[in-house]
This record gives structure tokens, C-alpha cells and sequence, in this order.
């Protein structure tokens, strides 16, 4: 059988730049990683119980392939108390993670050839789906605007591209790989191209709650009619693995992206749907125990950071430093990676994958005694490297 | 916003018309259901002990988007023994269960514009995943062969389409909705014409545990290069809701087909992979006593029906009777299923979302009660329909 026949817009994408990262330097014996966007936290006990008491009580049938009708309920509520979401339950779609509905997404809102706006630094995944969907990715370098896309960056990029027809941008807010957090004015400042661009705008507000000190807005407010929010419960209830999601949107949209849904899953697992439930209806301060422990180890590693001369964008939420390496280190992102694992036996994630070269994406999604051990390692790689 | 602009592939699908039928005939006050194809068993104990132990042992981190390596090596073993499947731990794909695994397939086989035959009648959601990935879904007619496809049958298709590429051909067996099991003569028939052809074979085993006094045979048996098959624990160990399932396939086929399932989902539960582990370790013998009882079931349906003048292919397995209407009832599956639901409260599907509207697709998988009260309803209703 010939392989070169099989779907160019799969042979071609490459499998997750950043799992394929993690899985080479494993090789390194004891090796201390802050790569993973994942929290360190465990599932909070009041969940875990729930998930089991949904175990015993034989919650395993198929659910309707929108999800539980209370757990829509509750998401309608928990987002709208959280950050004044408007979205009734039959405007919410329980999804396999946030992955599942970005997925359905892509597929949905656009046709083969459409261009999507991407700003830079990104989340590898946005480009990989726009590829495998047949669709344009446009990416837009934000680094000179503090990693804010801006409406003139919008604009500039419809006009470099006047065979395309551009029909969607992403927002990653809180950011991955910067921990920029929008303000509500850079927000507002790009209502007025969007609406008149008619832009479907992509917004991944997964990290949402894992803000410190500024508030999150949702680009929703101002645009219901052409936002669809990607969000879910992995980052603010540690629930990476248990793949539990939402899409919100419009009717007649968000109707269509449930269709593309159901082909490709189902439905997400009965016994974490129930599980979310008491998430969202008694676990409204989960994420705040967390995010004060991020946001100390956060500010201790941005001091050290600094101390060591690197330069980096105020990080005002998700869990990432995103620091500019010094320039008197004269290493790509990759180079200062590879050798930050081989020599000290500590991994961080180039700024390759997600666009940018000369940049280390450090999570704090680990311990502190990590933390500090990387702190010491990025030292003396510091010294290596300008003696 | 336009929705006319959004991806015809999906706009053109309609939602699951089982699901739907299944949904609009709940308004009857205290319908019973012979609909679904979900068991009416529960997860067996040692399984959900399993997964409660594993959500106290905090397993909720991301896994490896193939799956944890001890399911991989489990599933090998596992389905080795049970159908002499010859996959090592690293062709087999942990997957959202079998949809997920069938839609990663579709998308990664072919091309758009590329054909895929299909026998019908048929689960509808092969005919909508060729759909929404823009191939040519050819449907194949296999009422006059005893609902098994023949060589003529594929060859005839492929001669019948000379502006296709047909590159695919979806095998279901044990099949939803007939209850026909290939026999190894059967598909020993089809192996020249499919290896001469160059076609792919997607193999939907899923029912291949519930057989009844009939072996289950794998065409991967004999063309190992060029079969998928796809299979999981949803019928097997009447875990639907729990969402896992695998792919099995040659090596470079299934890494690309890794490749789409990763960025569709990233990976199913955590939890439920584990509880999977338990139940391809110790849950070697969980079918047996529901297979007993379906059985049972089937052959007291069978006999019911064949006095009330309904005539049907021998079922061997899954959990369906696939009966054709008496012809002096004048009525299509649609008219008979209605008013079945409508006079007598009592749920069957129509043949006609699976491609013949000459028939009723008859689950028991439903209570003894439940099927005596569905037997008297339809004899009810012939007398009805025939005085």
C-alpha cells in the first residue's frame, strides 16, 4: 500500500513539536522538567468524590452528545458569575478537552483555502489545525507590541495576504506561551476591525482563571455574535488528563460545531461530565488555592530571571515565563534547550515551536524545589556560555 | 455573520438520525425502548474498582497521545488471544472510543473526491464521515446476498464509478444493524479483490465479542498491510459512556493516523484508560455472561417474530434483529416505527437511516420485559395494520 497516498494534510503536519521536546530529554537520568502546561496539582478531593460516586452510581451509559444537560447548566451559570459569560445551556457544548473544540471549531467555521489570523508567539496547535482543515495560516509576529495583537497587526496582515480570503483570527487569552493577559482597552481597541472584517474570532480563554492581580475579559462581550470560547476545566481544576471542555457560541453556530462534535467523539466520558458538574457548582475557589501558589513562584522567577539577564513581558497570568535569551549567549532557542538538558539535566521549552527562536518558554506548573534547581542551572549555563 | 459561509461538510450532515428518532419518540409517556445500541448492563465491578482506584491513585495527567504504554501492551495481548489479531503494542492506538478511532481513520486514508464503499444497509456514521472529509461514499446493496458484500459486489461498484478513485471499503462485522457474522469463508472470498483493488479496509469489530455459536474472523487475518481495524470496550465490557477504544493498523499507517487523533482529542480519560487496563486484563471472561443472556434473548425474539410473519437474516451477533416489515402491512419503516411509538409506546428504529426502508432494526438490547412488551405491541400492530 502506498503511504504517499494517504491525506497530505496529515502526512504533512508533524507530530506536537512540544511533546516530541519532552519525550527526547526524558533520556537524561533525574532530569527536572518545566516543560508541560500542565498543572502539578492534583483533582481537588471534592471532585475525585464525585467522579467516583458517578463510578458506583453506573453513570456510564452515552450521554446526549451535547453533554449532561446539568452540566450545561451549570457552565451557563459558573462562566457567567466567573467572567460574565452570556451564554445560555443550549449555547454550550461539553467537549473531549479544549482540544476537541478547537477541533470541531476549525472544521466548522471555515472552507479550505480560508485564511485564519494566528498571533505570535502561539500554541503550535492553532497552525496544525488550520493545516489539517486545508486552511491559510496567517501568523502574525506580536512581539513588537508587547505579544498584544493590535487592530493595525490585523489589518496589515489582511492586506499582505490579498488572494485570501480571511475569515478568523485566534485570541489566546491568558496567553500560552507569554502569560500576557489582555487588558479590557487592548480588547475594546480591536472590537471595531473584527466587527467590520467580520472575523470569526477563535477565543481560547482556557487559562482564565489563572490570573494574578489584573481580571480577565472575554472578547465575547462585544462581539457575541462572531465569538466562539474555547474553555474547560484542565488548568483551573488540574483536570488535564480527565479531558473535560466547552465550546460556547451563538445559536445556529455553536449548533453546527455540535455536529462536527458528535462525528468525531460522541460525546466526552459520562463519569467526568458528572464530575464537572460539582466542579462547576461547588468548586468555585479551586483554582484560587493554585494560583496563589503559582502567582509566588511566578514573581520569585521572574527576580531571579531578571538577576540573570533575562528580558521578558510582564507575565500576568497562565503559568509561563516567556524570557528573551541574552543575546551575549549567541544560542537559538533550540541550541540554549538542548544544552540547558544535556549539561544540567533541566528542561525547558524552546520558543521555536510556538514562533519564536529567541525566546525559552518556562512553565512554573512545577514544584518549587524544580524551580529553583532550574534557576541555578540556567546560572551556570549563563556562565558557560559568556566566559 | 453568514452562517451559509461556514464548511458545507458540516452544514449539509444532519445530526444522528437515530439519535434523533430515539429523541423525538421519548414524548411518549412511558415508551419502551428497543432503540439504542448500548448494553443494558452496567460496567462490571472489578472495571469501576479499577478506575476508583485509579482516580485515588491521582492518575489525571495527561498520558501519551498513543495511550499509557501497560493499555497498548494489554490490548495486544488481549485481542491476540481473543481473535488472533497480530499487533504489537506499538500499531494500537488508544482512542475516544470507536467513533473517534473511526473518524481519525476516515480523515487520514483518503483523499477528498476519493471513494469508499460501503455495504448497506449500514451504521449511518460511515456515510457522514465520508461526507464531512469530502470523499464519494458508494453505497453497496447487500440485501439480495444475505447482507454479506461479495467480490461481484465490490467489483460492480468500482465499474459502476469510472470517474471515482475508490480506495476504501468499510467492513462491519459483526454487523449494526443486521446481526450477519462473516463467516471465514466469507471473507476469505473477498480477500483477491481487495488486495488486487489496493483497497483499505476499515474494519469496525466492535460487536465481535457478542457472537453466538459463530467465531468471529478478522480480514486482518489475511491482509495484514492494508486493514484497520477498529474495536474497544463499549459493547465488550458495556462501557459506551466510558469513551475507549483502538485502532489497530500497519505501522506507518497508524502513525499518521496517531497523528489526526492527537489533534482531534490529544487523548481519551486517563481514568478510563487505566479501568481499561483491568478489563483486557482480568475481564477476559465479562462478555461471556452477557452474551448468554443476549442469546437468550435473541432466540426468543426470533421466534416471536417469525410467528407474527416477519422474516430476517439468521442473526449471529451484536445485539439486533434486522426484520423485514410483512409486505401486507403497506407500510415503510418510517410509517411503522411512528406508529408503533405513537398507538402502542413502544421505540424500534426504522430501517431507513440505515439505507433500507423496508425494515426495523430491533435491539435487544433491553430487558426481557421490555421485549415481551415490544413482541405484544407488534403484533398489536400488524392486526392493526393488516384487518
Amino acid at each position: 500500500m502506498d503511504l504517499k497516498q494517504l491525506n497530505p494534510e496529515i502526512i504533512d503536519v508533524q507530530p506536537s513539536a512540544l511533546r516530541q521536546f519532552d519525550h527526547q530529554i526524558s533520556q537524561y537520568p533525574g532530569i527536572v522538567k518545566l516543560t508541560l502546561g500542565e498543572p502539578d496539582f492534583n483533582v481537588p478531593e471534592h471532585i475525585k468524590q464525585a467522579a467516583i460516586q458517578s463510578i458506583n452510581d453506573n453513570q456510564s451509559h452515552y450521554t446526549y452528545y451535547w453533554g449532561i444537560q446539568e452540566l450545561r447548566d451549570a457552565a451557563s451559570t459558573y462562566y457567567r458569575e466567573k467572567f460574565g459569560y452570556n451564554y445560555s445551556a443550549d449555547q454550550i457544548l461539553c467537549t473531549v478537552g479544549a482540544t476537541e473544540g478547537l477541533a470541531a471549531t476549525f472544521k466548522t467555521l471555515f472552507n479550505p483555502g480560508d485564511g485564519v489570523i494566528i498571533p505570535g508567539p502561539a500554541y503550535p496547535i492553532y497552525k496544525t489545525l488550520a493545516n489539517v482543515n486545508g486552511l491559510t495560516p496567517i501568523m502574525v509576529d506580536t512581539s513588537d507590541s508587547g505579544f498584544v495583537l493590535t487592530s493595525e497587526q490585523v489589518e496589515t496582515a489582511i492586506a499582505a495576504h490579498p488572494d485570501v480570503t480571511v475569515r478568523g483570527v485566534v485570541i489566546t487569552d491568558p496567553c500560552n506561551p507569554t502569560g500576557v493577559v489582555y487588558t479590557e482597552d487592548q480588547l475594546k481597541a480591536l472590537v471595531p476591525t473584527l466587527k467590520d472584517r467580520e472575523l470569526w474570532i477563535i477565543s481560547d480563554e482556557i487559562y482564565g482563571e489563572l490570573t494574578y492581580g489584573v481580571k480577565h475579559y472575554s472578547l465575547s462581550t462585544w462581539l457575541p455574535d462572531q465569538t466562539i470560547i474555547i474553555n474547560g476545566l484542565s488548568k483551573s481544576h488540574a483536570m488535564t488528563g480527565w479531558r473535560i471542555g466547552f465550546a460556547f457560541g451563538p445559536t445556529g453556530v455553536i449548533d453546527e460545531i455540535a455536529k462536527a462534535h458528535q462525528f468525531q467523539v460522541t460525546t466526552p466520558t459520562s463519569i467526568v461530565q458528572y464530575a464537572a458538574v460539582e466542579a462547576l457548582t461547588h468548586g468555585q475557589d479551586d483554582a484560587a488555592q493554585m494560583r496563589a501558589i503559582y502567582q509566588k513562584r511566578c514573581a520569585y522567577l521572574k527576580q531571579e530571571l531578571t538577576k540573570l539577564g533575562f528580558e521578558m513581558v510582564e507575565p500576568g497570568g497562565a503559568f509561563y515565563i516567556f524570557a528573551k535569551i541574552p543575546e551575549a549567549c549567541h544560542q537559538t532557542s533550540t541550541q540554549f534547550a538542548d544544552r540547558l538538558a544535556a549539561d544540567y539535566h533541566v528542561g525547558i521549552m524552546p520558543g521555536k515551536p510556538f514562533g519564536d527562536d529567541r525566546y525559552l518558554r518556562i512553565s512554573y506548573a512545577s514544584s518549587d524545589e524544580n524551580i529553583r534547581t532550574a534557576v541555578s542551572a540556567l546560572g551556570k549555563l549563563l556562565q558557560d556560555l559568556t566566559k
